[in-house]
């Protein structure tokens, strides 16, 4: 399990005065990049000199309470469940101890190589090591 | 069934090339608002003189096949679900035919009265008849 | 001059309840390229077999009065000024007749061949006649 | 003079692969309140019992080099002029030393009386002397 940190942006909000409900996908997508930073990687890598992504193919969010400007958001990050070629994260957000948001990304290691579509590749095993750990 | 279109800007892509995960909520935000206001209502409203809002509780998106620059997006947005407030929306993205993503936005119809915490209330007849239609 | 429209989405407000001031620089790139997809041409090309972009050296906006959800915008778009790499667009921002923001964005025609830095080139002549005219 | 810095995120980027220029825009207005919250003071705040705010009336920004997913960028933020009631802070970006952009922000002081078009005052006496000295 890996934790973060935000603070709530003024252009994070709408004029319901809390958080736009989209921007949570983009908080989990940072704390994702931040949890692959702490194991090592990034979300742009080669491997064995082929170029690797990670599209999302499913992304979801549970709104539980209101989050509003500056607010301090502890974010959790864990790995749910790793497949042949997919991984899926789940991440809880708190603000003073309290849950106010749950959600889930689920992406799939794809080559990238030039001129070709994007094909699912398994999950390379040294990079699957560290996912399974959450730990470098 | 409401029926809207929109064009993949370039803020809207990632340097994956592709339109970026977290955009499809704005999209499909922006076609519930455009089915709404084919109803004659907005979201920003007021009923017998209270100011009414409908936060997110949940939302979730899967991703089919990547959408780029330019695209020409179709979207369909229908009603799935009508709870005592709760409204359920279901979208389904496509480009040239084919399904590209599909998602879902449940919402809470809220009362905020000004100095009071935001509150469910049931849904207005009026307006879930209309919703219960899909039509004005 | 080229003309456009278009509709303040939810997402675009703040909690100040107006338009996000970033916000107005989407803005003026959706409407920069309505206008070069009415030239026909894309910011997406090739030119003679080399990968051309734009990417920006300055942007600029001024805001005049304030813009809400739901407000229809009428968006002109004018060329300012041509250099031998570098384009000027001019863009007025006006909302039921009343000039509501004035922006300008200054791109810079590049190659972008794989491999290389992007590197400055002169718009190309058939580019640089339609940007005059205002006119496919 | 204040200094912060941040990290590209995957959302800030476009498909040409850097950050996309609107971004910079929200970058700014965090570090430009990252530096009121160093001084003591936020700008969602109230000043003798009426709620303050700080819409933006001008914004613009140069971009000198691209800057890329996970680049740590060091933001300096300066005041660099004091009107009545307006305030223009100044922005610098770098990244390993080298300058990547130059921005500015200029926003003025104003009253947010409910009920009341937002109306401009002067800069209470104790906020104008921190940001003259730029310090708490």
């Amino acid at each position: 399990m890996f934790r973060t940190k935000r603070i709530v942006e003024f252009g994070d909000t709408d004029m319901a005065g809390i958080v736009h409900f989209a921007q949570f996908f983009n908080y989990m997508e940072a704390a994702e990049h931040a949890f692959l930073r702490s194991l090592g990687f990034s979300v742009v890598m080669t491997w064995e000199g082929v170029p690797i992504g990670v599209p999302r193919v499913a992304a979801s969010c549970d709104y539980l309470r209101p989050v509003r400007f500056q607010d301090e958001i502890d974010i959790t990050v864990s790995v749910k469940q790793l497949g042949r070629s997919s991984v899926t994260y789940r991440f809880e957000f708190a603000k003073g101890g309290e849950d106010v948001a749950r959600g889930e990304i689920t992406a799939v290691f794809c080559s990238f190589r030039p001129g070709e579509p994007m094909k699912s590749i398994e999950i390379p095993a040294a990079i699957r090591a560290k996912l399974e750990r959450g730990q470098p």
